[in-house]
């Protein structure tokens, strides 16, 4: 049986429940770390684990120029290589093409790219992202698809929206089903909710074992990212899970569940951590700030993680001053547990039908930003 | 009671025993990770634990500068800053003062400097680098010494001697004796023998609770190095810890434990887990080196380190060719981690009578880096 999904519990249009696979369960609504690389930067395996999280993400552009698909597979896949016994979604390496690459050439079967890293030449089109997936062992294999630009004319989404569905097509076809595996598509049709509609009616036309929202976060604003959530969602089986693909700050995040989203992934939580940029149930704050140098408290007194149970912000502000490597050890273990601790908050409530509680206060506290930001 | 040191075995010259401190008792010959500015780099203080480290060292020039003296002792001393419950040596500042500031002066009560980070003048004295010491809470506290820069001729050697006596003088008065924490005297004299003679019969007269040997390490050749260690370890209380400063490389360790030295302390394991050299029972690596990347076997098949346990070779050089955080991360834990498994066996060795038959098999396993160098 491939990877499936079970509703345990919603409120409004809020889901519950949990993705079954080959490489264990997860309880969703989820956020995924990114392990862009083979690695959640600046993370022990143990310690992604110890956050909470079960899912993480692989990025195949980077993989597929290093340390290489057939590398990956020599060294045992991610999992091994990684020593990341749970599941793995990987992308498909149409996003990285278009926003890393060098000279890069659209066609019908797929696109011809020059790596940003050495300027060697690669080419990839679904065969070949499904077959580089197949090779790394993801759990959840994304279809290839052209992530359509922000602004785009309707015309200009309707077209890259149906070579994405083209594409859609044969990435399932080139897809080999295994037990606890899965392939999911990814809906299209930029901030259109005709050309949504269509999209995700042909994607289930195909049949996958998830659905993706794709093109958003990508300039359009989060009140935008919203309406096309509102129109596009319901347009997805009840019986799948939905993956909003980059997203996104906590926010985004909330909202997103509150319109039925079930999973996420985005830099920003190790990004963040790498620029002293703290995430916290009190808003976001920079460690760099001057005025953190003789603070003596934890950096989130609602957080349980190791950074804010064992250290002053006072000696994190200091090791981001001195650039040692431990200020974005200890700031992205927390950022990732933060993130994971909302996801936990958002799946309590929905199961207690809590949510508009939870939400409000949640956003509360992120507001008290304008006091410490 | 003042910190003190048992005498458990000892086997020729070389002695195993234990180090009672304030902060928990500490097995010896032993190793001391090098926390620099508040933090062993690249590493959590759990991590640090994990390998079987105890005691570690942080350095009085880079923590007066930043974050402080002062900041540090606001934020509960080095301890409970960095998490490191167990104890801590310092050293006295005036090394890094004359190898890394900028215009210094010398005088007969002190040296004034000005900081490499910006500029800023600083002064320290006996006097004021105890104080320093003792306000991050140092469990053992270093005598403030000039260390003689090599070559120096023998009148040079003997004024910055005698100077390093009338200062380990002042040091003493200026410790305040706390139950388990103390202080310890530096031997100097550069290579001449009657010199270190002289400088070991002063601090005796002083009395510490431990005894350093300084000057070594700066560009003598381990061969002179050992023979200072032959003609200065004698000289030592056989009573007190004896502690070789900077020191060393593998085979530095194997050799001085062997001419009676308990404790060391050098940056090699983290600057090189930092800059993709690996210590291994097999000899020294570089996992930059691109015959390493399809290596699906441990670093050090012998290592019970997670980096060795759970990780391929080929893994970790794919983490430094993109600079991933997590390779210094992995490489620093191993390399202390087999540091640490070198003076256990050693430890064990001494406590067991058999200690050239153990130092031959280490040093046969080394010379294997010609194969793989």
């Amino acid at each position: 049986m491939t990877l499936s999904w079970t509703e345990q519990a919603s409120d409004g249009a809020a889901r519950a429940g949990t993705l079954r696979t080959a490489h264990g369960d997860v309880a969703t609504p989820v956020f995924m770390p990114v392990g862009t690389a083979g690695t959640v930067k600046a993370m022990l395996p143990d310690a992604v684990r110890a956050t909470g999280a079960r899912l993480i993400l692989g990025n195949t552009y980077h993989l597929m120029l290093r340390p290489g698909a057939d590398r990956v597979e020599r060294l045992g896949g991610l999992h091994k290589m990684m020593d990341w016994p749970g599941p793995i979604l990987t992308d498909s390496g149409g996003f990285q093409v278009m926003s890393l690459s060098g000279l890069r050439k659209l066609d019908a079967d797929g696109v011809t790219f020059q790596s940003h890293i050495d300027g060697s030449r690669h080419r990839l089109t679904p065969q070949s992202s499904i077959e580089i997936q197949h090779k790394l062992d993801a759990t959840i294999t994304m279809a290839f698809d052209e992530c359509t630009p922000f602004p785009a004319t309707e015309a200009e989404a309707r077209a890259s929206m149906e070579l994405s569905m083209r594409w859609a097509a044969r990435s399932r076809d080139a897809f080999v089903p295994r037990p606890g595996y899965g392939l999911f598509g990814i809906v299209q049709g930029s901030v259109f909710p005709a050309l949504r509609a269509s999209s995700a009616a042909a994607l289930i036309g195909i049949g996958f074992e998830g659905y993706a929202i794709g093109g958003l976060a990508v300039g359009e604003g989060q009140a935008m990212m919203f309406d096309v959530l509102d129109d596009t969602v319901p347009a997805l089986p009840a019986t799948a899970p939905r993956y909003l693909m980059g997203v996104g700050t906590p926010d985004d995040l909330l909202g997103a569940v509150q319109r039925g989203v079930d999973m996420f992934d985005c830099v920003i939580p190790t990004r963040a951590g790498r620029t002293a940029r703290a995430y916290t149930s009190r808003g976001v704050f920079n460690l760099r700030n001057a005025r953190f140098a003789d603070d003596t408290g934890p950096l989130d007194p609602a957080c349980a993680c190791p950074t804010c149970t064992r250290h002053a912000v006072g000696y994190l502000h200091h090791l981001f001053r001195c650039e040692e490597i431990l200020g974005p050890m200890l700031l992205t273990w927390h950022n990732i547990f933060y993130y994971q601790t909302i996801m936990k908050e958002l799946r309590s409530a929905i199961s207690t039908s809590t949510l508009s509680q939870r939400a409000a206060s949640l956003r509360a506290g992120w507001a008290e930003i304008a006091e410490h930001g």
